[in-house]
Parts: structure tokens; C-alpha cells; sequence
């Protein structure tokens, strides 16, 4: 048994294709469709009842263009929205996968940097006391980041200028590993790293969702056993940056389609 | 003869709120009802046919809710959406009033800093050279500043760092006169002023575009006689740092509506 439909991946933007490029890796007869919606980014500034309609929309688009399972592959829509989406497909979150990963790292106090949405919700602190109830969980919002790496700016005084700033209070608490809590984050590791020094562990979730995306598609039978070259990107707008950005991520070239979620597939509530 | 129906103002979030301070300023007989469209903020990174959408929905929404005429306090809608909007009331963007009043001050070099996609439009240049043929216009995007705003790092040496670097080829080009072409910037006033030293002059376009507004009221004879205390703030997504930003802009405590464009007032195209 073969199931050849694409996987569903979506983000506010461009970051989740951090997540894709992860299970491409990971999955290579794996098909993904993914959707960046950036007419409405960003979502970590917005509340929890907004980035819930959106994340329907976005699963409801994905499920009408006949996706098998989604991949939710932004944290603030993981952290906010799941709890809320109403979906007869599989689903994962970034959340979960990344609180895995970084228990099974720390030695017992563990930062998270994320999105100011993110850090609100709590998610990542109650994930990761829920598998260990002694961990110390030190969380910070860091809004700049995402505008940093949409700039560009990943090798640059002003990003670590400002990720010495953001950091600074983790360090000193004394963090053993770094969640990186938002996808835009791996683009700015190598900066992260030359802050936190060599002996912090950054933990990425693309790498942990792609693992648990592979045990769960076969826990259900829902494996493709050959690429059927259909990989595809729509975008809600036609942002002049994402497509840079994008094949910076995905080391290849990209071709974007324009999709308009109010009249294809999912319908705004 | 008085019509005593308040003049809506909107901006992609808490920014136009200069421009609305500086209509109570010159107005004070006019009430205001403002809608920040939070949820789908900012505009500044957006394609002209979704900000020309966007704009099209606050504008249906605040005639929805009986506004006598519509202020345009977002550089990049009124760049981008204007040519677009269709509507019977009376409306006015900031671009061609920040545009006029830097005329009026340059010996002959302007400097233009915006948004992405207000910097992309050429709105301010054409409208600049359209009243001088002769003057030069350098523009630059400054996609961190909006960020930086929100962050509330107004007084900061991250911000100043970022400033001389987003400055710096203007003022080594030998501007005059600057533009703050989008309504977060003037709260950066003094840290723009630190930056460029004091004989580049700073065009705000809110105290331009209330001086036109005032105007064209009298024109149509659509002034009101008599404050109805009915000033009021809708949101269309309730963001944290919205009221805090506000009560710094109005010097007043300010109370929120939460409104949803898709049920109240304007459809979603």
C-alpha cells in the first residue's frame, strides 16, 4: 500500500520551510505541499482567538487541495491553535516534537526564545514540565528576530547586538540548552552559537517534527513509496522576499503560486 | 450649519494614532473614530492588491459606522490603495500633505524613509517631483523600525545603531530635509534627530495631512461645532502592546473595541 498525496506544511511565512527542508531530508518519497500565508503574517504578535481562525483556514485550504496530514509548521499556530482545530486529518505541531528533544538534552534548566504569542501561551514551559516536572524553564519573547532574518541581517553587529540583549538574562540564569522556538530561528544559529558559546544545546524542531512526521505516517499506513515530483508552494502574498528567502532554505530553486484563501479550498469564517 | 458624525481614521495598527493626536490638536471640535487593523498588520510588507483589499474593508467599515469622511493614516495604504478605493465620503492619505511640506522646507535634496512597499510604490518621490521637477529624492526601506517601535526601544543603542545604518547613505548623499514616511516613525523622533544632527529637517505628515483635513472640512462644510465625546479605538485583534503605545501617543487613557471586519461594517472581498 502506497499513499502518494502530499503532506501538508504550513507557516505564517517563510520560516516553515525550515520544517519542509527537514522532512525532505528525512523523507525523500515524501511529496509537500506547502502554504506560507503572508498576507496575514506575522503571527506571534496576535491573539490566540485570531491565529486560531487563521490556522482553520489554512488546514481547511490544505485539506480542499487533498493533502494526507498537516504539519502545523509554526510555533505560534502549534502553540495557540491546536487545541482549537477541527480536522479529520493527522496533525503535528512543532511544540511537542521540540520539548521532546530538549529534555532528552538538558541536564535541568532549559531557555525557550520564541515569539511574543508563544511565550504567552506557555506552551513549550507546560510541554516540557509535563515530561519532566523539575525542569527549569526560562522563557523570552524576542520580536526582533523575525524582522532581523526577513532583512537579512543573519551575519550582522546589530543581530548580535540584539541577540546579546534577548540572551543575556538565559545565560546568566545559567540555560544548558537554547529551544529555538520560532522556525525563522535556525537561520540565525551560527549568531545564536557565537552568544551562547559551545556549551549551550540549541534545540531545532524541524529535525524532531520530521522524525515524528516519519514514525507517525507509518504507525498509519500512510507512506508514499515514490516521489511524485509535485512539491509546490503557494503563498497568500507575493512577498518580493520570500522567494530569496526561500531558496536560501531549501537550496534549490522555487516557483510560488498566488492563492487566495477567501475563494480556494478554505472559506474565512 | 454643523454635522457632528466623526472623521475615521485607520492604520494598520497603533502608528496612526499620531496623525489622530494631531487632528484633536488642530480639531478639537471633531470627534474620531479610529480602527487599527491589528490582525492583519503590517501593511508594509505587502503586495499593492492585498493592501489595496485591506484598505477597501476599513474604509466599508468605518462608512459602516457613519463616519463623515476617512483619513488615510497609513503611508503605505495611502501609497498603495488610494488610486483603488471606492467610496462617497470624502478621503484624504498622508503622502501628498508629507510631500507638500517637504517641498516647502528642502533647498533641494530629500531623504525618504518607509516601509518596503511605500518605498516600492515611488508614491513619495513622484508626489515630491510632481511639485519640483528638479529635486532629488533618496529613499530608503526600513523594515526594523516598525519592530522597533512595537519592542518600545525607542531611547536605545540598538535602535540608534540600526538608524545609522539605515542613514547613513542619505546623509553622506547630503539630504536636507527628511521625511518620516510612515506613521511609527515620528516616536523616533529624537532618536532620528541624534542621528542626523540638527540641520536635516524632520517632515511628520500628521501635522501636514490635519492642516488639509481642517481645509477640506470647511470647504464642504462638514465641521462640527461641538465635540460629541465620542472618540473611540477598534481593533480588529486585541495585541498587548496596543494600549500601552496608544496611551503614550494620546497622553490619555484610551478604551478598545475589538471588532470583526468580516460581520461588522465591511465584507471581506
Amino acid at each position: 500500500v502506497s499513499d502518494r498525496r502530499p503532506i501538508g506544511v504550513f507557516d505564517s511565512g517563510v520560516g516553515g520551510l525550515t520544517v519542509a527542508a527537514a522532512l525532505e531530508r528525512r523523507l525523500p518519497a515524501e511529496s509537500i505541499l506547502y502554504l506560507g500565508d503572508t498576507a496575514r503574517l506575522p503571527y506571534g504578535t496576535k491573539s490566540e482567538q485570531t491565529v486560531a481562525r487563521y490556522t482553520q483556514t489554512n488546514v481547511d485550504f490544505l485539506a480542499g487541495r487533498g493533502v494526507k496530514a498537516v504539519v502545523v509548521a509554526c510555533n505560534t499556530a502549534s502553540a495557540l491553535a491546536l487545541p482549537h482545530l477541527a480536522t479529520a486529518l493527522p496533525v503535528w505541531g512543532v511544540i511537542e516534537p521540540g520539548a521532546e528533544r530538549a529534555v532528552e538534552l538538558s541536564a535541568g534548566r532549559v531557555g525557550v526564545i520564541a515569539t511574543e504569542s508563544t511565550v504567552r501561551s506557555e506552551a513549550y514551559a507546560q510541554a516540557l514540565r509535563r515530561r519532566r516536572a523539575d525542569l527549569e524553564v526560562l522563557s523570552r519573547a524576542c520580536p526582533l528576530l523575525v524582522p532581523l532574518v526577513e532583512e537579512g541581517w543573519l551575519d550582522d553587529p546589530v543581530t548580535s547586538a540584539v541577540l546579546v540583549r534577548y540572551l543575556a538574562p538565559l545565560l546568566a540564569a545559567g540555560i544548558d540548552t537554547l529551544v529555538l522556538g520560532c522556525t525563522h530561528y535556525p537561520l540565525l544559529a551560527p549568531a545564536i552559537r557565537a552568544v551562547t558559546g559551545p556549551d549551550v544545546r540549541l534545540v531545532d524542531s524541524a529535525e524532531a517534527v520530521a522524525a515524528e512526521v516519519a514514525a507517525g505516517l507509518a504507525e498509519r499506513g500512510l507512506e508514499s513509496d515514490r516521489h511524485t515530483g509535485a512539491d509546490h508552494i503557494c503563498v497568500t502574498d507575493a512577498a518580493a522576499h520570500f522567494e530569496r528567502l526561500a531558496r536560501t532554505i531549501l537550496e534549490r530553486p522555487v516557483r510560488l503560486e498566488l492563492v487566495d484563501l477567501h475563494t480556494a479550498g478554505g472559506q474565512e469564517p
